[in-house]
């Protein structure tokens, strides 16, 4: 079963998040091998460069596999792109990818230069944890199609 | 106060996403006088054809001042597009716009000839639930924009 991981800044505060987060997490079970790492985000901080350093640090340290890096200004993809890129990795000997969503300030230059591919889910900026279940829906979707199952839109 | 009508197919069914927009809405009323209409989904019925007209006559019925169609394959907007567009419907005399989420097929060729703008949110694949919370989202954040009020990301 290919591994997949989450690298995410911050935690996710509201119930309804939780929530959907759960569900898409124990569907997911059924296609990949799925683990969500937390990294804390450094909000407190006021200063825009040294929260995104030490964020940074932090995602660097666990990222394993194929790395891809979720950004406004990334190349759009389709669902289908998506589940593509999941399929090609397995088959080219990487069983692993990493999935990174930064904090709300973004990520750092050395983030995006360890990153394989830089996707976007669109050129409308969104809570980072609210793109964090879009991206996790989106995992799973890409099972769907791999499986060649039906999946309601 | 802008009213902002969202017409949309079928019922949320999820929990968690009830809970969201019953938060999102609540947020948005203080920015803009929101009303969410829902008309029934025929996925009942096999025909894709008759789905998307039966489903396309009762939206058309419940359409009001500028009409902005959510598609896949739509024009790509930023948030700031999708908050300058609010602002400049008020100021040229219109007061009221209608955003359209289609049902589970897309919607009718009639509906899309009705649009003012067609706008997409990404070329990925959501679920049409999903997309309504994210649609509300990018309400609210509109309402911030334009009331040049900081939101965390």
């Amino acid at each position: 079963m290919i591994r997949i991981n989450l690298v995410v800044v911050g935690k996710l505060k509201e119930k309804y998040w939780k929530a959907a987060l759960e569900e898409y997490s124990k569907r997911i079970g059924k296609y990949f091998n799925l683990e969500i790492k937390e990294v804390s985000d450094y909000s407190m901080s006021k200063n825009e460069e040294i929260i995104k350093e030490q964020e940074g640090k932090a995602v660097i340290a666990k990222l394993k596999g194929k790395v891809v890096l979720l950004d406004i200004q990334g190349e759009l993809v389709s669902s289908e792109d998506i589940a593509s890129f999941i399929q090609e990795s397995s088959v080219h000997g990487q069983s692993e990818l990493t999935y990174i969503i930064g904090g709300s300030h973004g990520v750092s230059e050395e983030v995006k230069q360890k990153a394989d591919i830089i996707i976007s889910l669109g050129r409308v900026t969104y809570p980072h944890q609210m793109a964090r279940i879009m991206l996790l829906e989106q995992i799973y979707r890409a099972g769907t199609i791999l499986n060649k199952e039906s999946y309601h839109k």
